[in-house]
């Protein structure tokens, strides 16, 4: 080894989930929407001065924190934006957790948690799940760090009500509670109400799964101004032109339009309702998903092996080998109608023979 | 102070440069390129296909990495790319600079580097420019935990014949030599020729000035193949999507364009040497810039005095305070040849006034 590499960071690689190439699959491996962005979105696209691009972006990305802040009946003082909620919780725990003491999150979770805690050199301890695959609030009442969990989970799509959340953070005062809220538009009541009476919880949520815009990259965080300020000073020291112009753009118009946005959530939760009955009568079991995905198990056929089967049939889910607990489970992201119904009849199909 | 602002990241935040609203403004603050993207960038945008925004970007970004290295005749697996050189930067600092000793730079030098040691507390030492601002190759001929200075240097403009970097790089061998070439374009050498001779140096560039797409925030490093897949593995740690669908197709097509590239850049260098002529005469003297960008002192009116002159006439240029060394110098940005025309008409009349 040259000595160079001696001081190089090793880290854990983290493989992102598979992105086939092919235009035929069907593709619910990424809990990505079914749906295109809303109209708006393409407009913005069409009006966009493409002269403009050799000018810097607006550092602060003002438009679209103003139009976030508008959305939620916010001060802007109160919205941090990033590049994806990835770039955006990142950020965070560089900012935030600077303890000695561990930070906690849940065993089964985000599987990113730990490789930025890794990464970083942040101490942090994985509490496990009940045996139901719930978080239980009395487990993270302890000395830490700082707490981060989704709401909904993932990947169990388990939600937690607003009254646990607040009993989490409630419990913590002394540290950073960050509720990571990805999946919170299909069911789930956010966190964001929490923010003016209590200065220690940051809500974090992304355009990339109930706005139809993963490829834009946009993620916001919510929270007391003062936790906004502490986020921008450390972005700013990282890299102050982190959006750009097309995104800033697009997703001043993506957030915009209320309505197309409540229509496709709803369609979506409408599609993963059905989908549930659907996969019980086939003797699928599951916890309650309030998310655009279902975490399912089957009775009798081993997850692997409907995992693969499926693939053969150009329908792309997730399978997670790791942990042993989730390991014999397969992730479904809800696609549209037609797609869960290509699905259902599959494993009807499959399972019957 | 709440218990949980004790573990918080406190930073100096760095505060970018003004962005005027203004359109009427003759904005030669920044080094952006006065010139539109190339012709392919706008087709690119006519055929983006919006709908695709619902997906998840390519997390490796191969399209775009293929054209650089295509470009620079390199095998994919010596680019890396990222959003902006700041970003490719900080993820450098992140992945290379692990050691106790402290790094190098110079003291008068891009101002991001010093945020980024203090942000990510990596100990460094700047080494003081010679009299003439100049970067003397025998005061980084020390043990030190790794090295970085911009060719030419910012914000003097002043180029490093390759020999010295070379020079630089090979007195260095056991630690990483970043060469931050951000201007290389107008009028340098690159270090991108060294990197199957050394395996300690990693040479970043930038779409932001010599492509015109600073609005795009497209930065890239070039490195032998070890280099890059360590910085991946640390970007994958960190956010596996930062390149937005939309960034990847415009990028390509600005790096496909030689031709408009060639031009373009050209028309700069030759309007930076009239700018020269024009600015000696008028009593200014500065560094022989080979950037896009002339960093001049007056013989009789102070820096301050001028930069305030200018901007009440809506002619934006940079002035730094701090460090003493450099407060009484303006960075003035290569614009159009109507732009530098309008800029030497006030300063003729103001200083003969």
């Amino acid at each position: 080894m040259k000595n160079w590499e001696k001081n190089v960071r090793k880290v854990e690689p983290y493989t992102p989930g598979e992105q086939p190439k092919n235009a035929t699959v069907i593709k619910l491996n990424t809990n990505e929407n079914p749906y295109p962005p809303a109209k708006g979105v393409y407009d913005a696209w069409k009006n966009f001065d493409v002269d403009k691009l050799r000018l810097y972006p607006d550092p602060a990305i003002s438009k679209l924190v103003e139009k976030i802040a508008d959305f939620y009946n916010l001060k802007k003082e109160q919205v941090f934006v990033g590049v994806g909620s990835d770039d955006v919780i990142a950020m965070s725990f560089l900012t935030f957790f600077n303890s000695n003491k561990p930070i906690l999150f849940p065993d089964i979770t985000y599987s990113f948690y730990d490789v930025w805690a890794n990464m970083l050199r942040i101490p942090y301890e994985q509490v496990p799940l009940t045996k139901d695959f719930e978080i239980d609030p009395k487990d993270y009442k302890k000395d830490c760090g700082g707490i981060i969990f989704p709401n909904p989970n993932a990947p169990t799509g388990a939600l937690l009500p607003l009254e646990t959340v607040e009993t989490i953070i409630k419990n913590n005062k002394e540290v950073l509670v960050i509720v990571d809220e990805a999946y919170i538009d299909f069911g789930g009541e956010s966190a964001t109400g929490l923010i003016n009476k209590y200065d220690n919880v940051l809500v974090v949520q992304t355009f990339s799964k109930s706005r139809s815009m993963a490829g834009a990259r946009i993620g916001f965080a919510i929270g007391n101004e003062k936790l906004i300020k502490y986020l921008n000073d450390v972005k700013y020291s990282f890299n102050s032109y982190t959006m750009n112009a097309m995104a800033i753009e697009l997703g001043v118009k993506a957030i915009e339009d209320r309505e197309y946005f409540e229509q496709t959530r709803n369609k979506i939760i409408e599609t993963r309702e059905w989908t549930k009955g659907e996969l019980k009568k086939l003797g699928f079991s599951f916890k309650d998903s309030m998310s655009n995905f279902i975490f399912a198990t089957h009775e009798k056929i081993p997850a692997k092996e409907l995992f693969e089967a499926l693939k053969k049939e150009n329908i792309y889910v997730r399978y997670f080998s790791n942990p042993q607990r989730i390991s014999n489970y397969l992730r479904i992201s809800i696609g549209t109608d037609k797609q869960m119904k290509i699905l259902i009849d599959f494993l009807k199909k499959y399972i019957e023979k």
